[in-house]
């Protein structure tokens, strides 16, 4: 997406750190991009693991609002849930709301 | 650090695709970490590159005038001339006020 249809949105940013082994993790991670991408009010999703286990996430939404109903989607509180159990051994949330973007792309 | 320290403060966002090769990254990357920590109005950084070098770096720091000063370091601006010549193919920058903040730690 262009830096400037950020701008006056938001940012969620999910940091964790993965345990070992996948106990589903993969696919359940898969399926959750793909319903996020149906939600009123997605924007776009950033996403990078090391070899560590050590990730980040960014999902960029419209409002408030459409970061509620995606934490509040069902098939998602599930996966969080597994989340919290089975596969993180720790997480960082932040919500915050972006005042400047920019990009480059090389020629 | 702590999620309630982080509420109302910034959240620096970099999404970066790595060209090929390193090119003085590695060194240069660890350098611009441990210089970041000396600023003043630094909170912290989380950073996460996968196999394919798609990276997220989150630093966060206490106001826009720490970032206006992070930005103005002169070793800093001159790794960020080199990013955009050697080391990236694609880059965005999202400068977002966090007002809500969350953690947890598997026992």
């Amino acid at each position: 997406m262009q830096a400037d249809k950020l701008v006056g949105h938001y940012a969620v940013i999910f940091v964790s750190q993965r345990r070992d082994g996948d106990h589903g993790y993969g696919e359940t991670a898969a399926r959750m991009v793909e319903l996020a991408a149906q939600q009123d009010g997605y924007l776009g999703i950033a996403s990078s693991r090391d070899g560590n286990g050590f990730g980040i996430t960014v999902s960029y939404w419209r409002d408030l609002e459409a970061i509620k109903q995606w934490r509040e989607q069902v098939e998602h509180q599930a996966a969080r849930e597994r989340g919290r159990r089975d596969w993180y051994q720790s997480m960082q949330l932040q919500i915050a709301k972006i005042e400047r973007a920019y990009d480059f792309t090389a020629q």
